[in-house]
């Protein structure tokens, strides 16, 4: 299995599954000299962590990262850095009863048809305790981002059909509510769903939104390393999505283009700015100085209670109750998910961006002699 | 400028301005023993083409695909293949009204802000005709997809709000009418539409559909190459596109688990299949056998004649109107490029996908000896 | 620091420091159905350890290699493989003497330079040290290239200018002197010489033949990833190396065309063979089906006990004396480092030989089906 | 084939066959603002050409360069760069005499086992007329070093055993003399020693040495591409090299550590270097500032017209007698591709350097602003 590999100079490696002895990522391309401890890791991964009964597994789940290299007298070396969680239970339960059965929504079926043979517990690779080794990563890139005072932020906007209001919108209420969601009464709304779906044993998406702020102008490869491209790819590769829009997204398909241009204008401190922003802060694949705003659409958790049809390895016909820890709702977990995931693209292309004009390279060279 | 360099194994790199002398690409990695002659671009090159007066360019585009290396005696060599473009009419006009000026929606303003340079002759790198060389190296992709009988379709599921209905849906129709859209009745009324709001110097947008049929189960790498993540990616690097869908896409976020789950059963033949394809035939990342099932949404043309307010490099206020060959709608044109990256992103797929299991590569090479 | 990640679709992850926490290595692309146990490490990382007092450091390195991930039910399942090996006395010594001071011969003053900080504990990443990562993966590649019958094999053929001479010549030798070298006679005269100037505190180099049976025809990609391209690359990535040879290396340029060219001839089995093989078994940088022979300089261990003069970080001159545990010569434990990055980097070219050709995708697949 | 991709943010892409239409190269990451014209590829393009009726072939080339994309109004935009040249007398002559017949030396079976098929018409890809494609990609690549004040220069060193003298050394020589060797007395030897092999139909190789001077300190990615490993790979990448060595090289296997170590000392400027240069410029895989020093084995052409004995494609022996224009020794037009290989090489190398440290990466972001 290739691909768990992500970036290009600024390149991470992750590994291990749900039931293993850990889960890990190691980091190629880290530059040196940035103050990094393993305390760093603890908001972002208390963020992935369940944090609440309604919402989340009842699975303890410490997730302390561990430093194995790179860090020399609190600052990093530009060596690999590699970090580790250890699976504190990974002590398997009893999982004859999934074994041989293909859950559906679920990658077992894919996973075997593709490699012959599939560690069983808990989903092994394809589970989303996969995305706690983003989250470290992220950590890292975020640290890197604050270098440049660029801001990454994701939240809730939606789950089910009930949305975040414009009306209602404050975002400091995400720190509020166990959906991270900036709106107080849709998300009690929505709490009061999710509570009445999961005694049924079901399951329900959402969406995220996801703001980049203060991002340099010029960032993304043209043609085919566009921004958005790079964006588009860093999400996707996160396990439930099945969406993905930049600025207006669908709505732009529907938009007539003297709608849809945004209007440059010289604002008052000589910079060039866009009156609106349905170009969600790129164009051509570049970014334009203005926010990035993305929409992802996440699917609802396949596992679920309810018992459903479903084949065994031997192509037989089965019913299968997928029972164990699970969210009734993955949405606010994929939150900080998401922003990991931006956050590492951002970094790489920030480092790719240094280079576009020889001029920028020629003054490098002759200031550091 | 790095990123015009796409795939692993299956590597292309396009280069070729607007109204330069000629664009091209290179494929590295095409292997041995493929028909290919010059003919063989012709119908996705005119696919391409602007081929009806009310909705494309009138810009005498013949576009005919010169083979330079890798093609002996009517097959491929396994060297690298490199195809050429000739821009027949790059005497260019006179661009001195847009020199100065960023043109809004478009590049210029963030590939200025980049590059500190900007080829003003048309867009440039930027320009939407970049994309016949995609067209160009989708060509050998789909050739190598017609060995593995892989049929790669895409066509306009609507214009501005004008969608194919489900009660009229023919695929014939995609050849009849020039929009690509399979629905006689609403082509109809989408080109009275786009006639419309082309009188008035404006452009629309639209989405496109495409089906991937036939492939086989397993493609895709975890975690970060899945087979959608690439997708999302190789779509999401055309240069209009604003929005990006698998299976159920945003619909999904808003279903139950139960609703969303495909329940898999075993067929006559012994096959293990999916009742429903609301994961648009990929779990995990991975090809589940299923019809792969794409939905995009493509912004309005940018380039409109109506006057707009912008600024010039000089950072002062100033009214552009874009006059020229301008295509109302872009979604139709763009069809056959989506075709393009899709059967690209799936060659290399198919390639990587060989080295999965040990027994696989065993028996290769035994079978060789 | 980018630079640590090597391969393609065989791709190793190294990480970890001399003096840190542990080092090791994650492998993406490692195919499915490959028995691995931690025991199968045992072997090369004793190869690999100090094994006797005259020509190895003093540390106490038990060496053995964790598996994290990727083996369930003793088998590979195609998920990344992390393999980490602890630092078990990596609580420093004093390292104040070198600190502020660069080590002649060393990378000490490099790193600085690149990374303005350093970590001075016995060299950090750029120890000797850092090949136990490469010698764990190398064990993984060589599982995977036993399932093709394809043997690498490397020994010591020469130290200082005592050389393995050919009336000598016995591979059963290799494994009954410290010095991995196939000569009884001159390998104790290798150890006398050793022995001697090891009493000085110096320190001495000398070369390491490699030799490649049974690799299949047709493997390396024309023209820069040609194998013998990339196998230069792997080895001289290995820090002492100072010279390679292919073939006849230096010697065939000092010969006419008419005594460098092997002359093909087909054998009683009907296979096409070379009378001589100064090509090393690489035509064009291509496999030719002949023993693929490399020929490996090493410089002398720059850790020496005499004192030598150079400068401190303050750019002051100073008296250096390298105590501690080092090598009086690294030759015969880079053996089986040599062995490691060359299966490593064939595992590579193996997986990508693989599409070379449609006829063997096309039946690939139909076969799978 | 893949293989024909080189570099990591400075990308090229090379193609053509000797008897093809054309061959090129596709740069993609050049960086904008650099003055270019096809002038500029006169003087490489010329070194690389037959200039001496007793050393090099009587192929009519004129081998000019076409610039087709990225260069606008004089000056590069930051697009893919595509370069081309014609091959001029590429109709093809008679060559059914090698049409079925491996010639030894050459890449003809080898292309042939690994593609089932092979363009016969003097080599193909395998063909040394590849190698123009390097030049013309190294001349853009001296360009940007040249921004930076680096110097890359190579010579013959020797021809077969006939060696350049440090008596004589004189590097205007090496524009005097067909051999591009800087020692009047020594080339003259060489020229009549060619003159005599070549009259028998006969061949020879020799030695090249590279000198590179004036490179930052701290370029070359720890662990695995260290700037020495890069450097072996680039120049293993040219056909008829069969040995490389850095700084003393195998002579090194024979010194003693107190010998081979280069001491530091601050010289009056304030800059810390070494007494000597047996490391060859580069430390740990980083450059240390000194001269870079490479040495490099090219074996004899193996185009002789000595009948020779092979076998043909029906595994029948033959006797084979290649006619045609053949270089009796390649080594003088070898130089110039060794001089791009190496350019191409340090330009990614100074682009990678960029991002080593957090604290320049963020001033160059704050100073862009």
């Amino acid at each position: 299995m290739s691909g768990s590999v992500f970036g290009t100079l600024f390149k991470i490696s992750t590994w291990g599954e749900s039931h293993g002895k850990a889960l890990g990522v190691v980091i190629d391309g880290c530059p040196s000299g940035i103050y990094l401890s393993e305390n760093d890791f603890i908001k972002d991964m208390s963020r992935r962590k369940p944090g609440n009964k309604s919402v989340s597994t009842k699975r303890n789940e410490s997730d302390k990262v561990v430093i194995l290299s790179c860090v020399f007298e609190g600052k990093t070396t530009g060596a690999p850095l590699s970090l580790l969680v250890y699976n504190e239970d990974h002590i398997s339960r009893d999982y004859e009863n999934i074994k041989d059965v293909f859950r559906p929504g679920h990658a077992d079926y894919t996973y075997y048809e593709k490699y012959g043979i599939r560690d069983y517990r808990g989903g092994g690779r394809s589970s989303g305790r996969e995305t706690l080794t983003r989250v470290a990563a992220g950590v890292v890139a975020k640290k890197i981002l604050e270098y440049l005072d660029i801001n990454v932020f994701a939240y809730t906007n939606s789950i089910s059909d009930i949305f975040v209001s414009n009306d209602n919108f404050d975002i400091k209420e995400c720190s509020k509510n166990p959906l991270f969601m900036p709106d107080a009464e849709n998300s009690k709304k929505a709490m009061e769903y999710i509570t009445n779906i999961s005694k049924d044993g079901d399951s329900v998406g959402g969406t995220i939104k996801c703001i980049i702020k203060n991002l340099p102008k010029g960032l993304g490869q043209p043609v085919f390393d566009k921004l958005d491209a790079d964006l588009a790819k860093a999400i996707f590769s996160i396990g439930a999505v099945k969406g993905f829009e930049i600025g207006l997204g669908f709505n732009s398909s529907t938009k007539k283009g003297s709608q849809n241009n945004d209007i440059f204008y010289t604002d008052e401190t000589g910079e060039i700015c866009k009156k609106t922003n349905n170009s969600g802060g790129i164009l051509g694949g570049i970014s334009d100085g203005d926010d990035i705003v993305l929409n992802i659409a996440i699917k609802p958790t396949p596992s679920i209670s309810i018992p459903q049809e479903t084949v065994t390895t031997k192509k037989e016909s089965t019913i299968i109750k997928v029972s164990g820890r699970h969210d009734p709702v993955i949405v606010p977990r994929a939150v900080v998910v998401v922003e990991a995931m931006v956050s590492i693209t951002l970094v790489d292309h920030i480092f790719m961006n240094m280079v576009s004009k020889i001029e920028n390279i020629s003054s490098f060279y002759k200031n550091s002699k």
